[in-house]
């Protein structure tokens, strides 16, 4: 069967995640109602796996997943079906790629790169409810950027993730933890850019909401070198709400989307 | 009476406009409702005015208005109490600031800015839904600025004014209309800064609409001239929808909020 890769994205406030549970809205359910109006297997109950559940309210720039599908369907009209069919929910398929039998949307996946928005102004955010966590404080970048610096690299991240993790190993490498500052009326939109080959449960917002603390003033920001030496999830920060944060893209090599 | 002024953000969407009507939400009356919460005048029906009265689904990042209020309230302390009494509205009090008795929000304004963001990709907005006007063919960014430079300066704008525009002459002065491309995923948005002293009854969208029309291949950029030059309504492209249109700033001498 031809295997196809979907470059996916979507609001998550409406759904209780990537993945698909009973009488919950999901976005992978989503998907496969509109790949079973396309697809036997699909309508048989066919499954699509992702390079990355996000939680519930968790956002996606660039999630990837892939299907196997009966008909050698041309990429580009598979997608204008898809997303005839995902109305009105809000879902999009930015694109979609044949790919080989030995692609898989997790497993193939090099590199996951999330970003995280925070607002921090006095007046309540209003068109980006539900899309930014906003504080109510004034950050300091370069406390944060200087807090941010002590996760670069190999670590043991046991402090920066959920006590619900599935993964084998707490070690993961960060490659990149990059924070943006943009100018909003009258306030500060922080931008967190965190790259790796793999993420924890969790660990962005364990990561994110301790950063904050250090922004705040609350935290010196040496005191995140000294969480993640404790290797204790009791030594995190105060672990951020799901609706700031975005999956942005997967890396895979060869890349299966074009441009 | 102290006077105030108020720098106001807001989502468009639930709204029949910014201008109060009998049995439907309007922006202005929001704020006069949380007024009411605070002031014996708002209480009795007192109203405020506003530097452009916005259309339905229009948004703003810095709509002015001002109020007359009985007490002498800290600019600060006003701001937060209103913002506290219009939740769960998507409306924000982003400043506040005490203003002398001449100071009026729609008379004294030297200069409006509105920015309309255009998204020009196959599929459909999720995040942005109802904050954008998405377009599905592709843009030509040089095609559209070579059209928007004809409608700088002083130019009678009948072509570019609804036929319920109620402002005494057509004769405006276009100050700026610049054109930003941002990449977004599989995509392109175009988002057009435009400024002037004052504008017409749907002037921004119908010059955007019709730059659109431009950008798409529709029409070359010299018809951009024509249609002005024939001062006529039925010279100009399609009316573009309002959800894309922002007021993103009102110019005073000397500005009233700080920083």
């Amino acid at each position: 069967m031809p295997r196809f890769a979907l470059l996916i994205e979507y609001d998550g406030t409406p759904f209780a995640g990537w993945q698909a549970q009973a009488d919950q809205p999901s976005v992978q359910g989503a998907i496969e109602a509109a790949l079973a109006r396309l697809d036997p297997g699909f309508a048989q109950g066919a499954r699509i796996a992702a390079a990355g559940r996000t939680d519930a309210g968790v956002h996606a720039t660039g999630q990837v997943a892939h299907a196997d599908l009966a008909r050698d369907w041309d990429p580009f009209r598979l997608s204008e079906a898809l997303n005839w069919h995902l109305k009105p929910a809000p879902v999009a398929i930015l694109s979609a790629a044949r790919v080989g039998d030995d692609f898989h949307a997790r497993f193939s996946a090099h590199e996951r790169r999330y970003t995280f928005r925070l607002v921090a102004r006095r007046a309540p955010v209003t068109h980006d409810r539900g899309r930014v966590w906003q504080v109510q404080n004034p950050l300091d970048l370069d406390a944060m950027r200087a807090g941010a610096a002590h996760l670069l690299g190999l670590h043991d991240f046991t402090t920066f993730r959920s006590t619900m993790c599935q993964s084998n190993s707490p070690v993961k490498t960060l490659d990149q933890i990059r924070i943006e500052e943009i100018a909003i009326p009258q306030g500060r939109e922080f931008r967190f850019h965190l790259r790796a080959r793999s993420f924890l449960h969790n660990q962005v917002r364990s990561i994110v909401g301790t950063l904050e603390r250090v922004g705040a003033g609350s935290w010196p920001p040496c005191r995140v070198a000294q969480a993640l030496a404790a290797r204790d999830r009791a030594a995190c920060g105060p672990v951020c709400p799901p609706q700031g944060l975005y999956l942005t893209g997967v890396g895979y090599d060869p890349a299966p989307f074009p441009g």
